[in-house]
């Protein structure tokens, strides 16, 4: 048996959050009905946030809608906090991404929170899912940027991500998501957190999210296989970026992590070929908007045989 | 100790040859001229190749001559064969890097000899060598393309690469070079090819030489560390590509690499700051290629400390 992979797809939120440019509604659910049709089981669909903040969420109830509409696949959305999580809960979304920084300075400016008191609206959120009756009742996950490094801060302490990672399962988080917002792991960083951090948790799925933005990503993709992470987070043509460096790439891409993991004999999955073709959907939604990517340009290998159809 | 880690930059010969325009002579010394002073401590400066097959090393005698000028630096260049390696004693260049491609029909087609010739010539160039008096008789590399997949024939039995570099080595290779010469490779073919080599070879320095075409070049690395590997070779901004797509990535790019074994703790030896300044060498000389690289878009990490500086 081959291992399974799950790739999550987060262009639609952590990719077109950076971008001003608003993407219409309908090109949104036709993205994200072309991908989740090659496999991808997990879609970050939007986030809720006040439209004053991010214009690019206005739309977050009719792509929530349209995304559970889709048979199959896992709709999800960023909540930064309280109010975010009763829009999911109201919404009848599947999974709500809680987000708060490992660093202090990085969640005060993004959330305007401590860390501490997003722990305690976490509890809140949880309380509130807890109060639904069964069948409403999102997963929720809990997420810790800035994990790997903080613009603001530089290097993060490891046993300070295990502090709250803890915190977080202790309030009742079912998954957690691990994210190198900026960019800035390397394969020995990546080995250091999340070795310690497995044998913490236990059995709890982690996800992890890196960023493309030094070159490192799918580096620290292959060392957080080797620690038995199993569950990654990717945007389609590397959609995002870096709000402080023009030009420099975002999430890693979605469909190159996809190639390396299907070479690498795991099982993702996902229709390759197809999911290389969705990218016409950004291309032709968002025309000015730069498509990173290796594996769009060059084409697959020549004779390349895809893992499911290879011989054991 | 930190374990020390050697950079070849193969910009000027792997990264130069698949462009027609043609860099001027002056420009190459003044790239070759600055990226020595970075520290990067050996640079295959030119091809032994006939001018009319590759015009842009028409010019490999001065370059050569240039190169050696530099102090400390190991100037090194490619040969195809025993005239090439004629040419490399006279000019009294200080390593050979032969080339052979492990899967048959790419090195009939770039080379137009079977493997069992190329081994010959190897002898011969070998011989030739070892018939020059002591002082004047270059480092001889043996270096195997296409390790990790071909073009034409797809994947390449392992097996074959082993067979390969000990013959290489029998007929008298100072040190091999491996080479996924069009970007198959992933993680886990890197590990059942370079562990099962290195158990083979014993000490003879062995150099990876990847591409990046599918965005696997630094995760590829990552797993050649975990090896034993220690030498590796990068082409500053990425310069190359692929002959066959175009617009895709080349070499890996050296300055992205430096960064990431830097943050990794190991030692370069390189000035990373000034190598990222060395790429306007290339902008100003070939300003309608593209260059690639991720480090030089995003700048280093905030508050990073440079691995020498690090406390232990």
């Amino acid at each position: 048996m081959r291992q399974k992979i799950i790739l999550r797809e987060v262009g639609l939120r952590d990719g077109l959050q950076i971008h001003s440019t608003f993407m219409p509604t309908d090109d949104k659910l036709a993205w994200i009905t072309a991908e989740a049709a090659t496999g991808i089981s997990e879609i970050e669909v939007t986030s809720y946030v006040p439209p004053k903040l991010i214009p690019q969420f206005a739309d977050s109830e009719a792509v929530t809608a349209g995304a559970l509409a889709i048979p199959g696949l896992t709709a999800s959305a960023l909540v930064p906090n309280l109010r975010g999580a009763q829009r999911g809960i109201e919404l009848g979304v599947h999974k709500l991404n809680f987000v708060m920084s490992v660093s202090r300075t990085h969640n005060m400016k993004n959330v305007r929170r401590s860390p501490e008191e997003s722990i305690a609206d976490f509890r809140a959120i949880v309380d509130l899912i807890r109060s639904q009756p069964e069948g409403r009742r999102p997963v929720i996950s809990g997420g810790l940027s800035t994990a790997l490094g903080c613009s603001y801060e530089g290097r993060v302490a490891v046993s300070q991500v295990i502090d709250y990672a803890v915190q977080l399962l202790e309030a009742g988080a079912q998954e957690l998501q691990v994210a190198d917002t900026v960019g800035y792991a390397d394969p020995v960083q990546v080995r250091n957190l999340f070795k310690p951090l497995l044998a913490e948790v236990g059995n709890v799925p982690v996800a992890a999210h890196f960023h493309d933005t030094r070159g490192t990503g799918l580096a620290n993709v292959s060392a957080a296989l080797d620690c038995g992470i199993t569950m990654f987070d990717a945007s389609l043509a590397g959609l995002g970026g870096c709000p402080f460096a023009p030009g420099a790439s975002g999430n890693i891409v979605m469909e190159d992590l996809c190639f390396m993991l299907d070479s690498m004999g795991l099982d993702t999955g996902v229709d390759l070929e197809k999911l290389v073709q969705v990218r016409q959907f950004i291309a032709a939604a968002l025309p000015t908007i730069a498509m990173q990517g290796a594996l769009a340009k060059a084409g697959l290998p020549r004779n390349y045989e895809f893992a499911a159809h290879r011989v054991r």
